[in-house]
């Protein structure tokens, strides 16, 4: 029955462009270009091993899986769904125009088999595929995608702990309900960047880490990148996104002492190891033969410890290989948690010198716990001291790409953003920077954090744009998993919640049910994106502005619904920001609106 | 703002009957009738608890919450969905007429932090809620629910190990893809049941192993029942479950010799501790002085060793003292793992003795093995040994319920099931059965297991009895989380699945977001059900055949791709019944299609 099959291997892929459909509506066209954005060259990380981003975070299981997705979206009825467990392209049935016609369900395990070594076992047997949380649902956009969050966490650092006239306002709110300078900073904006003259420790230049060095530059700090892979580097200084790379600590001691002293927000990559490199500063800044840091942080990939982080003392080459070699696991995975320790010890001294401190999600704090660092999480998540405040909005990484590939629908949209929302001048600022700065990688896209309320309103308006021709193509809305209503991960976006709830993962199924309820276009469970296996678990919905009334329909219903989970998960656990937002809002909350 | 809230409490609950509705359709209507169903003190084991079955599984969080998810039905919108979180009604949002009208999300924790102990914090302190199956996710129908599935177990078991002619052929298929004795009886039917004069040893005769005493009837075989609590036993013996209980183990063995000697099928209670009385047991059957049981099997709650297990040497007085004191649950569940553990050794020492022995779903091999019992998992869990055969053709425990209340409305199903399938004779002799011996618990109910490309016919055969009037009221139509397509749970429904994939949970979750997406009335997404916080992962669907043609689409679609999902999952997995089934069936599984 069955004819020899030779198995597909790795080709260069670009997503498609224009307005020749190569499915069956743009609904389905969406997934089919949009995965393959993902692995476009200039987009993901290793296209050939069809990882996106993110240490192993990938697109399709494999070759075969990929070729097939793309076939079963090209032959998928207009009331038919896809169904993708751990990027393999499992089912094809029967729904409703109305539907998803994607549902993807990522590296999900047992809780109690929720393990790398587990999960690195199924992967070996072809079983299962790390999907990060953009990567394997499809909606990464490049480095870009990050910049935003990293610049808003910057600003927010500075205007924290560096802006003269109040400090201790962070987490207040104005009568009004508007946050002094979190997301809506109208007041502070002709002030001068409270970074300014000030730079930021941090490691890591990978996918998402890259971004660092530009948000510096956009909060107005120089900063200091330390990265282990030359190629990495190489990367960010071709796309702008860092400026300089200096010969040694020396060197780069000398160049940020320069330019702190000039106020010139420039970035400043080093090679070499953060775990050798933190160490040697926190000694030479208390010895005060080196610059203070005014913020440190990291992004390195801890939360994988066979492909994310390089032990102190081996060579680049050494890791690469024991990564290859699952006998050489063990081994790795030990060396690089005592690195962590070092490293997270490092980052204690510095805030034990007085300087903010924070963990940027990567899991590094629970990796030196284990091994003995028995304080390593006495610096905060980068979530609960600035970004929750956003959440308890709705407010988060909203993200767009135009299928049509012409850069002009973007600056279309821009200018739209801004037209829809005058009063919102930090988001107008970014979209000038990212206009002027940003390189688009594959599609073009943009990033804005917008919150519940202006979503939907963006969506509906670019739906009414392709619908009269202002537009080239279809424009294709989603999200990070990284969101207000869509994430259980108790080391990074549910750290520290008010009521204690940290783990509790009803939020983002319920979210992923609710968005698929409401008629998104692909809808995805995963686990394990960002801190790794065990530690979270997380939705991603993407739908498709394509002009028709029945989107408009959809847009309204899902760009409203699903940053109100966010807000209606931190209103239940007791934020007042998050009350006063759903009762504004109109939220229907049962237990809440009872009283 | 508020007023001064007094908490509500405690009452009994009935489900409304008849034809008047006390929500905007008969799709609210049913939630609002199932919620209540599950909590009638016909149907629940401790109603005031909001305790429906399972130890601790639970309908609502607490009291406040049941009145409001019934207050939140009452004013649903027909294109609104309620959101619960383990058991509190925490949102309505706007979706459309064909999505679900109930979301449910109960009891799921991130995996690092999915442990009984985090569980019962949070429990404590009233954010979460043990959902069990189909306690939360209201499609419980009582004892009989699982009357069914034990009956087909008992009865296989039988069928392999004492059947005359071909025992060996279990799991084999006759060619034309029929397995003898399995689901579908035929050839066998006239011979004597295989377990004639032959009994069953086993303990527990709660909410799911109360099933057991009838179900051994059922399968031609006596059977003597150890249960702790008396009053568990009095429930048994006056719904007829259990037929005599015994005043010792003297009198029980003396029973047992008498009434298989007569080859009379007669179930025997036996009030005490299995851990205790299984050893001496093992002793008495190597000394000869007791007779040998044909087949052990265990339904204690060992899943939950705070609520679920008593202690060897303890008194139940005192487990009920311990379990309600927080204090002394750290003594509680040493003392009841090494009860766990004694009673496995047991339950080996029967299997080395060359009885077939069985592990019923309880997890009770994992908390033995954990105390150090090696060769715990030496005997095998029900599903792969007498199960999995079944859920490669997508049979599985399929149930609905008469809104009417008219025990009428059950008969004229049960009869429309017989017309449908007239060659399911395995099918119809249930049916009959069951309508002899099977007291109704609360709303008229049945339960049949029954495979892809029936399930559908049966919902759209109900509704088309609906509209025309044939039938008093709509159908609610379920099923167990336990199903083919449903269920991610190592220890027992995807123990020992061929590829090893058996920690997968992505299929559960692809499996709810499909009946979302396909229009099921409400689905559910549960974790911990069955063996425990850790180690399970399900989904749950219930529809409601209206006798609408809107209804009737959406059962085609979702009673369709719903056992569909349990034969992809299966035939993924390599097993060639389902393989077989799938092309049979003509499923569109694009890996398995392409070569
Ligand atoms: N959304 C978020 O919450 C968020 C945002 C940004 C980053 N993060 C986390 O930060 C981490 C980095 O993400 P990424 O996508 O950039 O990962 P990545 O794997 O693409 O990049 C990590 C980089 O760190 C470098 N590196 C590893 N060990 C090093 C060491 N000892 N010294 C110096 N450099 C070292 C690697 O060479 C690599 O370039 C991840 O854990 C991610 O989850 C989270
Ligand atoms: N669908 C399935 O896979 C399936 C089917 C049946 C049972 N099970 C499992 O079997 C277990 C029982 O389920 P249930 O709903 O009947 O639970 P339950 O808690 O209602 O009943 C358990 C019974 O065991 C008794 N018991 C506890 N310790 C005992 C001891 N040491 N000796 C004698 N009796 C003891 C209790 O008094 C109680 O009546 C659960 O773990 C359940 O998950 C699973």
């Amino acid at each position: 029955m069955s004819t020899a099959h030779t198995p597909a291997g790795p080709r260069p892929v670009k997503a498609p462009t224009g307005a020749t459909l190569h499915c069956k509506n743009w609904l389905i066209e969406a997934a089919y270009r949009m995965i393959q954005n993902n692995l476009d060259p200039a987009v993901a990380e290793n296209p050939d091993a069809l990882v996106v981003y993110g240490g192993i975070g990938k697109a399709a299981r494999n070759w075969d899986c990929f070729e097939q997705i793309l076939a079963s979206l090209r032959s998928l009825g207009e009331e038919e769904t896809l169904l993708v467990q751990s990027g393999k392209p499992v089912g094809v049935f029967r729904t409703h125009a109305d539907a998803p016609r994607v549902l993807i369900a990522n590296s999900n395990l047992v809780p109690h088999w929720a393990t790398w070594e587990h999960f690195n076992e199924l992967d070996r047997q072809g079983l299962m595929m790390y999907g990060q949380m953009t990567a394997g649902s499809w909606i990464y956009i490049g480095t870009q995608g990050i910049v935003q969050g990293t610049y808003e966490t910057f600003a927010e650092a500075g205007r924290q702990h560096y802006s003269s006239p109040s400090p201790a306002e962070y987490g207040g709110r104005s009568p009004e309900g508007t946050a002094p300078g979190l997301g809506r900073p109208g007041a502070q904006a002709p002030a001068p960047a409270p970074l300014e003259g000030r730079w930021i420790l941090t490691a890591g230049l990978g996918g998402m880490g890259g971004a660092q060095p530009l948000a510096a530059t956009f909060a107005g700090a120089c900063s200091l990148n330390i990265e282990c892979q030359q190629s990495r580097i190489d990367f960010r200084l071709k796309t702008r996104y860092v400026d300089e790379q200096a010969a040694d600590l020396d060197d780069a001691l000398a160049r940020i002492a320069k330019y702190t002293a000039e106020k010139k927000a420039i970035s400043i990559a080093l090679l070499g190891n953060a775990a050798e490199i933190l160490p040697e500063l926190v000694r030479r800044v208390k010895a005060g033969s080196a610059p203070r840091p005014d913020i440190v942080t990291d992004q390195t990939s801890a939360h994988d410890l066979i492909n994310g982080y390089l032990p102190a003392g081996w060579t680049v080459e050494q890791w690469k290989a024991a990564a290859a070699d699952p006998a050489q696991h063990a081994d790795l995975k030990a060396a690089a948690a005592r690195g962590c320790a070092v490293h997270v010890q490092a980052m204690l001294d510095f805030q034990a010198l007085g300087i903010p401190t924070v963990d940027y999600g990567n899991n590094i704090r629970q990796v030196a716990f284990d091994q003995g660092v028995k304080n390593a999480f006495d610096f905060p998540g980068f979530v609960p001291a600035y970004v929750r405040p956003q959440f308890c909005e709705g407010r988060g990484p909203f993200r767009w790409v135009a299928l049509s590939g012409d850069p002009e629908d973007i600056r279309k949209t821009d200018a739209k953003i801004k037209e829809l929302f005058p009063e919102e001048t930090r988001v107008h600022r970014w979209l000038d920077m990212a206009g002027e700065r940003i390189a688009f990688q594959g599609l073009p896209a943009r990033i804005c954090w917008l919150g519940l309320g202006q979503r939907h309103r963006a969506g509906l308006a670019f739906n009414e744009m392709v619908k009269s021709g202002e537009l080239k193509g279809p424009i294709v809305i989603g999200r990070d998993h990284l969101d207000c209503g869509s994430v259980a991960s108790p080391n990074r976006e549910t750290e520290a919640m008010k009521d204690g709830s940290d783990a509790v993962s009803d939020w983002p199924l319920l979210n992923a049910l609710l968005n698929t309820a409401g008629g998104a276009t692909w809808v995805s469970l995963h686990h394990g994106g960002g801190v790794g296996m065990g530690f979270s678990q997380h939705s991603g919905v993407v739908i498709v502005a394509d002009g028709t009334d029945a989107a408009a329909q959809r847009l309204s219903r899902v760009l409203w619904n699903d940053p109100a989970t966010g807000v209606m998960r931190h209103a239940d656990a007791g934020y007042d920001i998050a009350q006063r937002c759903a009762r504004e809002q109109g939220l229907n909350l049962p237990m809440l609106n009872k009283d």
